[in-house]
């Protein structure tokens, strides 16, 4: 049988997988760094190549930010076309001193007894898109074709709120269209059960920087009368939450909703090991608003959440000084109907209103989307579950994700396709932060697994 | 007259006089940082030499931080043996680009109808230190020996909180004790007003750092149940603070006391010029306590200010991070009888109490030390304020000052000394900010007034 030939290719050439992958992991393409611009241009160029030896036609695309790399295959059998998409741009790897190998020298170690690719963007998205770039090659090594007409568009600002994303798909729409998105940038349910994403949080990405003097003051010699940049913004912050844990910012939970009943059964029923997760973290806890079940609160209620603060003095030793300016990055994790514009404009109101005497904001957008529900009669949904289940031995989850996946709501209200979010990261991948990994398992079941949804898909 | 003739040497030296100070202010003396040990050492070997150049019997005198540079008069008329104290350290020069002209390059610019010697240090303290300096050496040229017996000592950890200042006192008691101290670290009134400063503020210096989760999380996949260290120590911050600008941190205001009413009605009469000083710094309105004057807000009440906080990521763009960690650095300004040992340990229960589960606290003390009111009484007093007369004109102000001092202390209680505060800086030298300067005016008054004092002390 042709399939059983493409999984083992998969399994054959799984140790050239990684090498292929190693080598995209070395590239630093960090995209919010305008100074790694050309790492960003030099992982899309490898990409480039690689689906060029594969027989896509294949290329780099300018945007306005860093390039799209663009791929159609240009033999395939009849059944719907698909477009994958994944993105080649990775986070900062920031704090350096705590990453036990460098970020950008992937190593493969063993830790509790399973073998992982250690690097940033080995997860997130790196290891993940190179998933179906191997289950391709395996069809093309194996049948000369792929089973269904397949175009590949991976972005390079996935990181930085994808600002050249809808301009490039508006300028490109009829050549990006295709019947079925599919995206791989989620996690499996656990190492041994698979998931497809059917919620997404939206996400709102702000910047304050609060000024009061014109310039920093001794604290000695001004202290009393002089206003505190630092305090005011912290009291800004301290304000955001109300001691429920909810956001106390007026207007925002607007379109919020309650959650689907069945959809909280479903999710209780999944016995989710709530101590042993926030066990992984340092924590035991969940913090938060008060009296919801902890997925509900990662997948489907929003979030304010304060990523970087700075002001005044902040290296070595003392500095007595009354900063004039301090700032924050703030983001909000967005659900159900809930207007990104609006969290914004509300956002820098609550800001506004608190500000004292002396003292001004000024406000820095990093993007905004909104939050996805996807729907679950998608025709494709079924082949999915079942190539999963056929792939894993055990019933596909259907959940949701905390994080913010903004193509996927491009590919639904600019181009009219549902996505299929498929992926098989891990919850201790530990994305975003050091000593991202993906495991082994996950980047060889991973292509396996796409190999059987191609496959089902042109039946 | 003799003073005659050393006031004129003095005037008709100031270019080379001024060259001296320039070659001072070029060394980045920086306390705070340990990288720039070095050139501290190179401030303190510098000023030995040229001490020993004008007969002093002067050393460098390691410590377990930067060296103390001690020097005594070989000749010298009868009379009190003063012990003059300045620092040579400066504060470290952030921001940068901030600076009109590089900090470490002193220039003299005129701004206003003013001439200005501008750099890091100007004011606060080797101008000021660098006065005392030259009206000795003018001494020595006219007469051949200082009028009085003189012993000189410079310290290098002022801006750090004086770590080894008291064990320094402790160990060389005898060889500094004098009849009584000059130090030279404070203002005038104004540009035409000399003044002796009779009330300091004290200082607690602390840092704190809030860990929550065991590493940075991903705020879209954990965002909500997973605590936000920023969040926690924006709480604390705000909380410091109660909305009519009082430190909400129980026992903060035992010891303080009211304002002698005299002391008030003196204050009162100067017909401060709130609207320009604050106007001077880009506010239009006194922040903390309210219903007191802004004199006493800066000289006699106290102050709990942030002097820099940091956490998360701070780097160009966005990243969609829930910080583990978050640090502040946190000042107190101590007036009265406030206990710096209970400020401290009061601030540090007031963080604990207010840590949410899962959250701890780590605190580094950066220094500590009490207010001071200095006697009315000091028989030294009334020579320098008659001295001060005849160089400016008009009657010295005896005002406070918002800063600390902390040798001020020592040497009251260690050595059984009163200081006279006697400076020559102006609240526009932007001392602890870019662009600090040092007026000619006060440079060339401040070695003149110097010459009277030493003069008056001798009758």
């Amino acid at each position: 049988m042709a399939l059983d030939n493409v999984l083992a290719s998969i399994d054959a050439n799984l140790d050239r997988s990684l090498e292929r992958l190693f080598a995209l992991l070395r590239i630093p393409s960090v995209s919010t760094d305008p100074s790694f611009a050309a790492e960003c241009r030099r992982a899309a160029d490898w990409l480039v190549t690689e689906l060029g030896a594969l027989g896509f036609d294949a290329s780099v695309r300018p945007t306005r930010g860093h390039p799209m790399v663009v791929a159609h295959s240009r033999e395939a059998g009849a059944g719907p076309r698909v477009l994958f998409y994944g993105h080649y741009d990775v986070q900062p790897p920031v704090p350096l001193e705590q990453w036990k190998t460098p970020p950008f020298e992937p190593r493969l170690v063993e830790e509790n007894g399973r073998k992982q690719i250690v690097a940033r963007g080995a997860a997130d998205d790196k290891g993940q898109l190179m998933t179906f770039v191997e289950a391709c090659r395996a069809f093309v090594a194996v049948e000369g074709k792929l089973p269904v007409p397949v175009t590949i568009l991976f972005e390079g600002e996935e990181e930085t709120g994808s600002p050249s994303l809808k301009p490039f798909l508006d300028a490109n729409r009829k050549e990006l269209k295709a019947d079925v998105a599919l995206v791989c940038d989620t996690d499996m349910w656990d190492a041994e059960t698979p998931a497809v994403t059917t919620m997404l949080r939206g996400l709102v990405l702000e910047e304050v920087i609060v000024q009061g003097a014109s310039h920093d003051l001794h604290s000695g010699l001004f202290g009393g009368p002089a206003v505190n940049a630092i305090h005011v913004l912290a009291r800004v912050l301290a304000e955001i939450h109300g001691p429920d844990g909810r956001v106390a910012i007026p207007g925002f939970y607007e379109g919020v909703g309650e959650l689907d009943p069945e959809i909280r059964a479903q999710w209780t029923s999944l016995k989710f090991d709530e101590r042993r997760f926030l066990g992984d973290i340092g924590l035991t806890k969940p913090a938060g608003e008060a009296g919801r079940h902890i997925l509900e609160l990662m997948w489907a209620r929003p979030t304010c959440d304060a990523n970087g603060i700075i002001g005044g003095y902040t290296g070595e030793g003392s500095k007595t000084v009354i900063p004039a300016r301090a700032s924050a990055k703030v983001s909000f994790r967005l659900v159900g109907d809930q207007n990104p514009a609006a969290v914004r404009d509300n956002f820098r109101a609550f800001v506004r209103a608190r500000l004292p005497a002396d003292c001004k904001a000024e406000f820095i957008s990093h993007g905004a989307s909104p939050a996805l529900r996807l729907p679950l009669t998608s025709p494709y949904l079924a082949k999915t579950r079942a190539a999963l289940e056929a792939e894993f031995g055990r019933p596909a989850v259907l959940k949701g994700s905390g994080g913010s996946i903004p193509i996927v709501g491009s590919f639904k209200h600019d181009l009219g396709m549902d996505s299929l979010l498929v992926g098989f990261g891990l919850d201790d991948d530990r994305i975003h932060s050091p000593n991202e990994k993906y495991d082994l398992s996950s980047f060889r079941k991973g292509a396996r697994s796409w190999a059987r949804i191609l496959a089902a898909l042109a039946q």
